[in-house]
């Protein structure tokens, strides 16, 4: 389904935020977008385009793809 | 710049496309969209949102995670 699409996007934006250990105000600040956005997009609320995807992956310092690798079943 | 991603994106639809044998107009009926989307998708000209690539992904039968993967310094 799609909303799964947007939750698991979220949840990589999550992780990998966490992994740069930084917190949501960081980032928001990094990509000139407001902290409740960066909050919607971790809860699976939003649906970015590729190119917020694209700042996501400039402020994090990651490639892009990272954002759409999905948890295999065990949830890992 | 963020018009690149665009332009790979769009790269990467054509680019998988191609490899699943299908047309255009084909793809769009798949995804229930305009040919005319598809097109300008390919060149680069659309700003599609992560659903958008999750229905492609779905059409096309690949992972969301290929149609962001960057060509490499020599083109290839």
């Amino acid at each position: 389904m799609s909303e799964d699409v947007r939750i698991m996007v979220g949840e990589n934006v999550r992780r990998l935020r966490l992994a740069a250990g930084i917190s949501q105000a960081k980032l928001a600040e990094r990509m000139g977008v407001d902290r409740a956005y960066i909050s919607g997009l971790e809860k699976g609320e939003r649906n970015p385009t590729v190119v917020t995807v694209w700042h996501l992956s400039k402020a994090l310092g990651v490639k892009m793809r990272t954002f759409f690798e999905e948890k295999d079943k065990k949830g890992r």
